[in-house]
C-alpha cells in the first residue's frame, strides 16, 4: 500500500476543508434561523444508542443501514444514527410530552453502512424538520413551505416537485381484499411502473371489474395537477378514505399554486416512497439532471404508537453536503488584517479591539515568512507616529 | 424490561432537548466566529476512518478509546473518530499543504468506548485549534491565550491554569541513562506524586549523584510561578535543553502575567500529560471543585513525522456540553409571534415579511388549542380594519 492510498478515506465518507467546511457552517446558520423564525425548536439525538431504541418502528432498509457496535460497559449491542428522524420522534414522544404541536428541527452528521444517498454519500449531514400532534393538511403544508424555503435558501434552482399520497394505494388494497403477498407484488410493480405486469396480475387474481379498473387507473395517474381532477372522475367510487386523500392534495396544490405560481408540480398516485412508514401525503423535491431527490418528506402518523404515545407526525429532511453541490451558498470573501509579531503592550490591545469589532486580525509569527495576501488579508497593521493603524495591503507593499 | 427502560441511552451517551440544543448552538457560533477573528479556519474531519488512517502516531490509549467496525464495502476496519486532533494533523500534512503556518480549528461529536471525560461522557462535543508550521513559544503563547478566551466566552470563571514541560523530564531521563523500563517506573511515580517511592528507585539504580538529585527536584517543582525561579537554580546543570525548556515557560508565563494578571497559574514540571503525544509545553485549565481539566492542550512536534511531513504543531481542545455546564451562556428569552391559521392570502404575507425581518413567527393549526405563551410568543397577529397588526399578547387576551 502506498503511502497516498494509505490516507483514502473509506467510499462516500467525505471530509471538509477551509473553504468548503466554511459554506457548510454558513448555510447551516441560516437554516436553523430559517426553522427558528418558523418557530421549530433545536434538539441534539444522541450519536449512538441501543439497537432497540434506535431501530424501533423504523422498518428493515433502517435496520440495514445502520452499523452496529457492542457496548463494552453494558454488553448489549448499540447502532450509530443513519437517520435522525426516528430519534426524534422518540424525543417527542419521550422527553417533551408536549399535549399541543410541537415542532422540532435538527442537524448532523448521520452514517450509513452502504452507499445509496445523494452522490454516494455515506455520511450526510442530515438536516430536516419534524411537525408532531397535528393531522390537518395545514400541517402537511408548513412542512412542504419550509422544504421549499430551505432549498430557496441553499440556492438551489429549478426545482420541480412530487407529490403522492400512500393511503390510496393502502385503501384500494383493501377494497380489493389482497393479501400481503399481493400487496407486495403489486407494490413493487408500481414502483417500476410495469403496466403490462400489473394488468397480467390483475386479470390472473381474477378481481371484480371495479377492482380491477381502481388499480389500474392507479398506475397510469401520475402527470401534471391536472391528475387530480382525472383522479377525481376515475376514483370516484373507491370510497371516502380516497376521497380524503384526493381533497388533501387538491387543498396541497391549490395553496402551493399560490405561493409558488412558478413551481412545476408532478402528481403521481403510484408514488410510494417510504410507504411502510409513511401513511399520508408523501413529497420530494428534485432537480434537473439529478436521478435523486434532494429533499424528501411526508406524514407518518404510525410512529407515535410504537413509542407508546400516538402521535400524528409530519416532516422533510435533506442533506447540506448536497445542497452545497447544487446551490449558491457563497464562500465568505477573504478579508482580513495582519498584524506584526512584535511583542508590544499597544500592539496587543489593538489587536484585541480590532477582534472585538469582529475583524479577522491574524498575528504574525517569528521566522515565519508568509505573505499576508495567502491568508485571506487584505489590510496590515503598521505603526504611524508612536500609533497601532491599519492600512491597505497595496499601501504597505507600494 | 420497562418502556422507561427501553428508551434508556447507553451510560455516558447525551442528547440535548430544546432549550440545551440552542445554548450549545449559541456556544458553538460564539466560538467558531471567535477563532475564525484569530484566523483559525474551520474543518470538518470525517465521523469514521480506516483504522490505520484514524491510529497512526496516535498511541494505544486512542486505540482503546476507538469504536471498531467492519466496512461492508472494502471489508476493511473502520474506527469512529474518538478525538479530533489527529484528523486534523492529518489534513494539514496531506491536503491543506501549506508551506507556512496553518490555523485550523473544529466542532464536532467524537465518540468513546469507555466513560473517562469530563461528566463520564462517552460522547464530548469536542471543540478545538491547532496551529500547525511553527516552533516558538509565540504560537504556544496563540493557542494558549485562545483557550483562555474561549472558557472566557463561554462564562467559565474562577479558572486556573496548569503550566508544563514535557522535554524536561524527558532530558533528564536521557541525561541519567535510564532505559525504558525506568524510565516509564519512574513516569508512572511521578503521576502519582509518590514521592518516597521515587527516592527508593533512584537510591536502588545508584544513578550519579547528579542525576538522581536533577530527577529529585523535578518531582518537588510544583506550585505557584516562583517554581520557575527555583527550577532555574536547581535545574542549571541539565543543560540546554532543560534550558530553553526553562525559558519557554517563563516567556509564557510573563506573556499571561501581562494579559491575565489575576489569572492563577501553577507552574509543575512534573505534570506529563499525554507524554507520549506531546514535545514541549503542557497545559489545562481547571475550575474548583472540579478534579478533571475542562480543557487541554500542548506542543507535538513529532505529530508530523508519521503523516510523511514533519510539521511543528500544538493545540488545545475542549467539550462544549462541558462548557456549557460549568459556565453562564444565556438561554435565548422567549419572543415570538402567534398567528391564526386562517387561509387568507394577506395574513401569508405579512407572517413571510415578519419572518423576513427577523421576527419567530408560530403559526396557529386548526383545531389545536395551544397558548401561545406555552410556546414562548409574547405577541399575536390579529386583524383590525382589514389590516394585519402585531399586538402584545396580553393586550390581545384582555
Amino acid at each position: 500500500m502506498t503511502t497516498q492510498d494509505r490516507w483514502l478515506l473509506p467510499e462516500g465518507i467525505e471530509e471538509l476543508l477551509p473553504p468548503a467546511a466554511r459554506r457548510l457552517e454558513r448555510l447551516r446558520r441560516e437554516l436553523l434561523d430559517l426553522y427558528a423564525r418558523w418557530g421549530y425548536e433545536l434538539v441534539i439525538p444522541p450519536l449512538i444508542e441501543f439497537l432497540e431504541s434506535l431501530l424501533t418502528g423504523a422498518g428493515d432498509d433502517l435496520e440495514l443501514q445502520t452499523f452496529k457496535l457492542t457496548d463494552q460497559l453494558s454488553g448489549r449491542m448499540m447502532g450509530v444514527r443513519a437517520d435522525m428522524t426516528p430519534q426524534v420522534a422518540r424525543m417527542d414522544a419521550h422527553l417533551i410530552k408536549r399535549p399541543g404541536p410541537t415542532r422540532l428541527c435538527y442537524m448532523g452528521l448521520v452514517l450509513r453502512t452502504r452507499v445509496d444517498g445523494f452522490g454516494g454519500s455515506r455520511s450526510p449531514y442530515q438536516a430536516g424538520v419534524e411537525l408532531y400532534g397535528h393531522r390537518g393538511h395545514e400541517s402537511d403544508l408548513e412542512v412542504l413551505t419550509l422544504m421549499l424555503e430551505t432549498l430557496a435558501v441553499a440556492g438551489v434552482n429549478e426545482v420541480h416537485l412530487d407529490l403522492g399520497h400512500v393511503a390510496i394505494f393502502r385503501e384500494l388494497v383493501r377494497l380489493a381484499g389482497l393479501d400481503r403477498e399481493r400487496e407486495a407484488l403489486l407494490f413493487e410493480a408500481l414502483q417500476r411502473q410495469a403496466l403490462p405486469e400489473i394488468r397480467q396480475y390483475l386479470a390472473a387474481w381474477a378481481l371484480p371489474v371495479p377492482n380491477t379498473d381502481l388499480l389500474l387507473a392507479l398506475a397510469e395517474l401520475n402527470g401534471g395537477t391536472e391528475v387530480l381532477d382525472e383522479a377525481e372522475l376515475r376514483l370516484a367510487d373507491a370510497g371516502r378514505g380516497v376521497g380524503e386523500a384526493l381533497a388533501t392534495l387538491r387543498r396541497l396544490v391549490t395553496a402551493l399554486r399560490q405561493q409558488w405560481p412558478e413551481l412545476p408540480i408532478h402528481v403521481d398516485l403510484a408514488e410510494l416512497r417510504g410507504y411502510h412508514y409513511h401513511t399520508g401525503v408523501v413529497f420530494a423535491a428534485y432537480v434537473p439532471g439529478q436521478g435523486q431527490a434532494v429533499a424528501q418528506g411526508g406524514r407518518y402518523d404510525e410512529i407515535g404508537q410504537v413509542f407508546g404515545r400516538a402521535r400524528p407526525a409530519t416532516g422533510f429532511s435533506t442533506d447540506l453536503a448536497t445542497l452545497l453541490l447544487l446551490g449558491s451558498t457563497p464562500t465568505t470573501s477573504g478579508s482580513g488584517i495582519y498584524a506584526p509579531s512584535l511583542a508590544d503592550a499597544a500592539l496587543d490591545q489593538r489587536v484585541a479591539e480590532l477582534r472585538a469589532q469582529g475583524e479577522r486580525v491574524i498575528r504574525a509569527l517569528p521566522g515565519a515568512d508568509v505573505e499576508p495576501r495567502d491568508l485571506g488579508c487584505d489590510r496590515v497593521l503598521v505603526r504611524r507616529e508612536q500609533a497601532w493603524i491599519v492600512i491597505p495591503l497595496a499601501e504597505a507593499v507600494a
